[in-house]
């Protein structure tokens, strides 16, 4: 099938291959090199200070003040501005964050081990919907979770999930597709599924009954919680396919919140990228489109191994929830997909669609051919800092990355 | 509307207006008057031993060797067969259980209260799949099993319940249905989202951790936990439909595993019977249609509220475990329900029909004139005692019990 053909069939190869495993959860700034005191990671490409959006500016004070770099919101923002702090994507440390993705050292992060391949990946605890840091909240109630997180929730987690061995990845996905979920902005059934198996290890590594139920309340009251985990597992399952030669395949699609970027396989670490676009939506009561911020978040690796927006036919609940219209449009969007990827994925099926597989490895060259960008099942910030977040929609990725990246591409292949 | 129609109505505001929250579970013989020594409820309408099948002989000999009324399985059949055990249907005692559907005084039975109007139902805890006592297992292991459900799990499970003050049903199914499940053959969502919300009060409840762990993973590990609370929640719902002068609806469908029975409410608690069709359906490896005893249970109290084979549009997973064919068929089982239902459930919605309420209120007269019979999604059980599950499938109620309930109807209302 030739040479792009063969390499795509490797990427391919890899992704199905994958097996990823949640061993643990530790302090990020002991398990990421290099995260260090006033060092931080945000979503998306690279971006500074100046260039940031109102929400990504509202966590990264939020997270000085939760470091204790600074003792106010106010002082934290003077030394962001100051170029005292060092502002790096978290996929150059081997990690993902929703929406903001902001990564402090002090901050638990799951570590998933992609056990086929070995490598592995981090992403934050998820905190509950509403008004919390991803989404640029910063106040008291938002800085106190967070310390609970750190304090309390990451290291009994941690605990049970070295007693039980970890606790393996792929077939949670695979149930929750059968059961309702997308894994962007529908994970109830994965959360519930999670808490299922973790609980028996939560109980026997902690002995007070209280926190124990505490811990068990958070997890089971928050239907987004399996979000963080599955960023986690779209990082470790498309990591090593990062860099084969002569492959189309995407490997990272990410937002800061001014900027969209994907990385593709044959090209390795570049990122192309174009302006962010606005979500559609839906928004909650009070708010409306002139509050949002637009498209942001490391969350689009969940697109990127072929769910989210992708795997909408699993979904019709929520094609509700984004404003994305009926359930035969749901099937559409996940119809549409199988035009710009190279294949469908064995394990993880829906079931309205006759288990046929999710589409998977989106080619930068059918999107450019076609037309059709990837779609993506969203949540909505509120663009100033502070607020939290206003909404849920489905938008696209920017066509400007892909046609960059073909042309990037075609150049290195020799054939520009 | 005239005066069926009126009752009708009637009928349908009492099964949407039902309030069903999970109050405690205690041992049957302490709530369920009348279930003394030597008394024992099952599956259907009224039989006697002679005319039992080999599941139902099976899980009375078990019975009878878990109350300490008999020393082994043989000397128990020999005294059923005396004629010194008395058996009467669940549905008389306020009661429910699936397949052979056996409770007997030390078992523990969940307590459903229908905070509208009062009632409460009552179910066994279910055991978990394969050999279980109902679908007439009944070695060592299926005793062992319910020993322990009666004196680790019952008596924690009643703690923690009391502790939170019950566990509200409604809303666990609405979510339920929007998650894959038909409550019927598929239960893993709402068993999910039920241990979810249980298991904060388990955990302030029972302070020994190993104790609490295996509690958390029997429940956890069981996809069908819910099934048993979901017939709690059809009693709880329809009893008080069961006595309606001039409605046409069914309040009861059941199955002995010889004879299938359904009550009407305008006719109040009289049976209408006819022998049971054999389910069509997929079976597990080794086993065949010959190997499978007629459908029976009282788990078609699912469908009778308008789940189960009702709500197949709810679940195209389970369209392909129960041999039902495609995601589109699941759709038209679904769709076929609405031409013998009276009304539309405006709280348990079906995503994959763009949120139409499920078909609910099964009228006799439709069933009659339409010739189509209600659809029945159900677990099949070997014919032989002491075996177990086999397979699952699908059935239909048979047509004669509708006419004679047509018949007496008619006559009761003066127009044969």
């Amino acid at each position: 099938m030739g040479r792009i053909g063969d390499a795509n069939q490797e990427a391919l190869r890899r992704v199905f291959g994958a097996d990823p495993v949640l061993i643990d959860v530790r302090p990020a700034g002991e398990v990421i090199a290099g995260l260090d005191e006033h060092v931080l990671l945000h979503a998306g490409p690279p971006i500074d200070w100046e260039r940031m959006c109102g929400p990504l500016r509202g966590a990264v004070a939020g997270a000085c003040v939760l470091e204790g770099w600074a003792p106010s919101l106010d002082e934290a923002g003077a030394l962001a501005a100051s170029g005292k702090i060092a502002f790096h994507p978290n996929h150059h440390f081997d990690a993902v964050g929703p929406m903001t993705g902001i990564t402090s050292r002090s901050q638990p992060v799951m570590i998933v081990e992609n056990r086929k391949f070995g490598n592995r990946s981090y992403c934050t605890l998820n905190e509950g919907l509403g008004k919390v840091m991803r989404f640029g909240g910063n106040d008291e109630e938002v800085i106190g979770r967070l310390r609970w997180l750190r304090d309390v929730l990451g290291p009994v987690v941690s605990g049970a999930l070295r007693s039980c061995g970890g606790i393996s990845l792929k077939g949670i996905i695979a149930r929750g597709l059968s059961m309702g979920d997308e894994m962007h902005q529908r994970n109830v059934a994965c959360s519930s599924l999670f808490l299922r198996e973790l609980a028996p290890a939560l109980a026997r590594t902690e002995s007070d009954s209280e926190k124990l139920a505490s811990i068990i309340e958070f997890i089971g009251g928050n239907d987004q919680f399996f979000l963080n985990v599955g960023m986690a597992i779209g990082k470790a399952i498309m990591d090593p396919v990062r860099d084969i030669d002569g492959a189309t395949i995407v490997t990272a699609m990410c937002r800061n919140g001014t900027d969209f970027g994907i990385r593709v396989s044959g090209t390795g670490d570049a990122w192309f990228t174009a302006p962010v676009e606005m979500p559609k939506g839906l928004y909650f009561p009070g708010y409306s489109e002139k509050d949002a911020n637009p498209d942001m978040g490391d969350s689009t690796i969940i697109e990127t191994m072929g769910l989210g927006g992708f795997a909408m036919a699993a979904s019709p609940a929520v094609a509700g929830f984004v404003g994305a219209g009926s359930a035969m449009d749901a099937l559409n969007f996940t119809r549409a997909m199988y035009e710009i990827t190279v294949g469908e994925n064995p394990e993880w099926t829906l079931p309205s669609l006759d288990f046929r597989g999710v589409p998977t490895g989106i080619d930068i060259r059918k999107v450019v051919e076609t037309g059709i960008a990837p779609v993506i099942n969203t949540g909505i910030a509120h663009r100033e800092p502070g607020v939290g977040q206003v909404g849920a929609g489905v938008v696209h990725a920017p066509m400007a990355c892909f046609e960059q990246a073909l042309e990037a591409f075609a150049e290195k292949m020799g054939v520009a």
